[in-house]
């Protein structure tokens, strides 16, 4: 092995795009003519296009290693990931079907049930994101002429609507004003009008309007009627009680980028045995290949492990952490952090003459939805909030696009710290602009919240 | 602010699940008494299901921090990734609309242009796998009732030809033997045999038998006939060239974990102008929400920025650093040192009486499908690769179970020392067991290789 070997780290460094006058690595004559000996060889025409294009390659511009700002994420996701996740990202890759890491996916799995508090063999993590959930579980359940009932108050419940009718299902809408939640009584109404209904369709925590759909007698009314329900958990798992099994649940998608808080791009997932029953009793087969969610069943089943993609192993790395930082903090101390905290925020919002816009019955913790007082500008705040202070908070969707905003509190991003920057910085624009008289009173509303609940804790104790 | 903080951390500590006998966080009651005055004032039922479920709730058993193993990555993918790949995936979350953000975006694509060699303005990366990318490509170019002519000779031939059947169309199947190549005069015929023909659609590089497609004049073919050309790249994009516009690729997309090293979870798409406008064409509306081109494009679109799914942040912060290792080396180098890996090891394989499976002038560099000789146990020697020297490799898939081996060389893991590594630990086991009468000649066969090329580079400078 006394051989001078082929330097690539070297390579790197005197390409010819560092250093344009350089000859071109000599190895290339190697290339060319191992080329032309196999095209004579085997008799194929000489070097052809294939062999003329490495010659001629030129490459793109140069740019530089992307170096993040740091940024407070209080917006609608993502929300701000934990150092020992962003550490797990960086591991060193291992294969996907070696038993280390079919192991390893196993404990994800474990874990996942616990935090849909289900026992469904079913629960995994799709490879995309929340709206690949989405899709998974309406195009597999959803066949041709199918008739779903389908909650329309806000942005997910439309676009629910839309995936219905591309898999060739007949969306039944009961809309709702945005903010409002679906009452039970209209889902009643809907399942008693006559007609099958393959399911009922539900957004847990409508993330463009800030509206906690509550779901605990929904299930019942679904069974009575022959009907799954499926249930839109993107922006509430992790931050809120998502009780699959106790509610009847049969379908229950999230992201990772809300209140699980590991970066975007995976799906947690989990299918009841009757919708998994459903899925395998197709008339046709499911449009999505890369979705079927009976052939994704048979690579997350220990016992077959039949290959269908390659699992996205390094985010499979950071769900686990962030999974276990969860189960760590316990979900009732999670769930009691992100109200303590949205309590906290809102009443600091108040003095600044920003109102929630769902019912007080109905808001989501984690992701508020406050109406803007008239005369104050939208994009100039927001994108002083992100330029001056480094701070990300949401804008409105569709209607509500330049009349609400939408502060995330969700898993990582839910600090009492963060309430305190976010309100110090709005104090400050505000007074810059002029539409602020006393600044301090949004800091001090938030700073009295957080007291009482020290105070009430102190007294239960 | 003199307040005594709710302290999170704290109760990451104290938990109920690390220390079983301690008090629930006292804060708890704050959460109930929340909650029982919400509800009161609002004239909605008591404390249901969802307070009580948080008070009974349970947790997972506890697990441990997942620490890789070190392995060699040499099977069919994922490929190993670099430490500055690793590092980016690392780095703190920004908005996925942050204009920092959509400014990496736009670098990602530019960069996605020189790999693919392309100036198609429509080229991405999809938030999923290569499987993903395939779906994709299909699901938007092939409508209900569109015929396709698709070469099978291998796992993902076959697989093309399942979703061009779930998308409705009629897949015309050309097939081959596992490890030959599809004839371009096939093609032709096929084109010439009368009926319109929506698409030709191939394996460039075909990971289930070695076998690399020759492209070059398929094109003009396909123009020809009035067919798109689409092209699985998911193997062949960074370590074979892949002439996007010169081979007058319609539609091509790969994988991030084979030759771009790149952890796998994202797909690089791109798309001609030609096929866009067949997207946009469609007399129905794609299947898929998730992956409906037209979508997507407006949100890749600079211009226009169409929120369409949150774009998975950390796998594009590593798909950049992994796009720009590959334009540092050059691409003309990156090609050269795939061949010559992958010549050293063959060179090497011979002595232990592996051949691979492909003919001469279609072999793969950087996957090396090779079969076993008589008496080789597969499964034994790839477990005690794994487990003694940590070395992955690929055994066969559908008819070459049992029969072949995959040997990878992509991106990182084609490295000269790993094909010295693996030759050796090869040697090893084979010696062990009997197979093997003199050990060292695989080693030294391919160190020939590497002197050879050493000597014609210097003949040649």
């Amino acid at each position: 092995m006394a051989v001078k070997l082929q330097s690539i780290p070297q390579q790197r460094v005197t390409g010819s795009r560092h250093n344009p006058m350089a000859e071109p690595p000599p190895v290339s004559l190697y290339y060319a003519t191992r080329h032309a000996r196999r095209c004579s060889r085997d008799g194929a025409p000489p070097l052809g296009e294939r062999t003329r294009s490495v010659a001629t390659m030129s490459l793109s511009s140069h740019d530089h290693a992307f170096v993040p700002p740091h940024r407070l994420l209080m917006g609608p996701g993502p929300s701000m990931v934990h150092a020992r996740v962003l550490h797990a990202l960086s591991q060193p890759l291992v294969g996907h079907l070696d038993p280390i890491f079919l192991n390893l996916m196993n404990t994800i799995q474990a874990s996942l049930r616990t935090l849909f508090r289900t026992e469904n063999e079913f629960t995994i993590a799709l490879p995309g994101t929340g709206s690949a959930g989405m899709e998974a579980v309406i195009a597999n359940l959803i066949e041709p002429g199918d008739r779903a009932i389908v909650g329309v108050n806000g942005v997910f419940g439309s676009r629910l609507a839309t995936m219905i009718e591309r898999s060739g299902g007949i969306p039944l809408r009961i809309e709702a004003p945005w903010g409002q939640i679906i009452s039970l009584d209209a889902v009643h109404d809907a399942l008693s009008r006559g007609g099958p209904v393959k399911a009922v369709v539900l957004v847990h925590a409508e993330t463009s309007t800030g509206a906690w759909q509550p779901l605990e007698d929904v299930g019942a009314l679904c069974r009575a009627h022959g009907a799954l329900l499926i249930i839109d958990a993107v922006t509430s798992l992790g931050g809120l009680p998502v009780e699959v099994d106790a509610w009847g649940i049969d379908a229950c998608y999230s992201g990772t980028q809300k209140c699980v808080s590991c970066p975007p791009g995976l799906a947690p997932l989990t299918v009841s045995p009757r919708a998994m029953e459903a899925v395998r009793q197709r008339r046709t087969p499911c449009h999505s290949w890369y979705l079927d969610l009976s052939l994704i069943a048979e690579y997350w089943n220990d016992r077959s492990r039949a290959y269908h993609h390659t699992a996205p192993i390094s985010m499979l790395y950071g769900l686990h952490e962030a999974l276990r930082l969860i189960h760590e903090e316990g979900l009732p101390p999670r769930f009691i952090r992100h109200q303590l905290n949205s309590d906290a925020l809102l009443a600091g919002l108040e003095p600044l003459g920003l109102q929630p816009l769902p019912p007080a019955a109905h808001r989501l913790p984690m992701l508020n939805c406050v109406t803007l007082p008239e005369g104050i500008d939208d994009t100039l705040v927001r994108t002083q909030l992100l330029q001056d202070h480094g701070i990300e908070i949401g804008g409105g969707l569709g209607p509500l696009r330049g009349r609400v905003w939408r502060i995330g509190l969700m898993g990582e991003s839910c600090q009492q710290a963060h309430v305190l920057t976010l309100l110090n910085a709005l104090e400050d624009i505000f007074a810059q602009h002029g539409w602020l008289d006393q600044p301090g009173r949004a800091v001090q509303a938030a700073v009295e919240t957080y007291t009482q609940s020290q105070l009430s804790a102190r007294r239960g104790a």
